[in-house]
């Protein structure tokens, strides 16, 4: 299985990296742009790994490193490999 | 419209965060992590354009600024909002 995780700034936290790409974007003539936010888009290869415990190996790795619970919200979804 | 991008190191370009990562996990316990990659994962809302201005949009954004087409690569989807 493969884990893909998205890791974004909570509501309401201040994302400057993303205001500054917005803005950047909105100077380069696309006007349409409003919000930007920047987050970590994270794949995790788990061979030989049923679903479930997929699952419970990523919701680990979240809680225990990747995502700062302080700041950080993350979802993730299980697939098939290839 | 929100469009939704993940950008990664392209096959074969070394990523050193993700080895770091997938090793730190490895100690954690989660013996059955292989490897892991890590990229960056951007929202762009785009209010009131449609679905085929959105995706023109998103595809400028990612030639022109969000990924570097050295070692980067990226795809995305667009979305509804809400």
């Amino acid at each position: 299985m493969k884990a893909l995780v998205y890791i974004t700034p909570k509501e309401g936290i201040l994302d400057p990296q993303g205001l500054t790409v917005g803005k950047a974007l909105r100077n380069l003539g696309m006007k349409q742009v409003a919000d930007v936010r920047i987050g970590k888009y994270v794949e995790i290869d788990l061979p030989k790994t049923k679903r479930k415990k997929a699952e419970e190996i990523t919701k680990q790795a979240c809680d225990r490193l990747l995502a700062n619970p302080n700041i950080e919200a993350y979802r993730f979804e299980i697939v098939e490999d290839g």
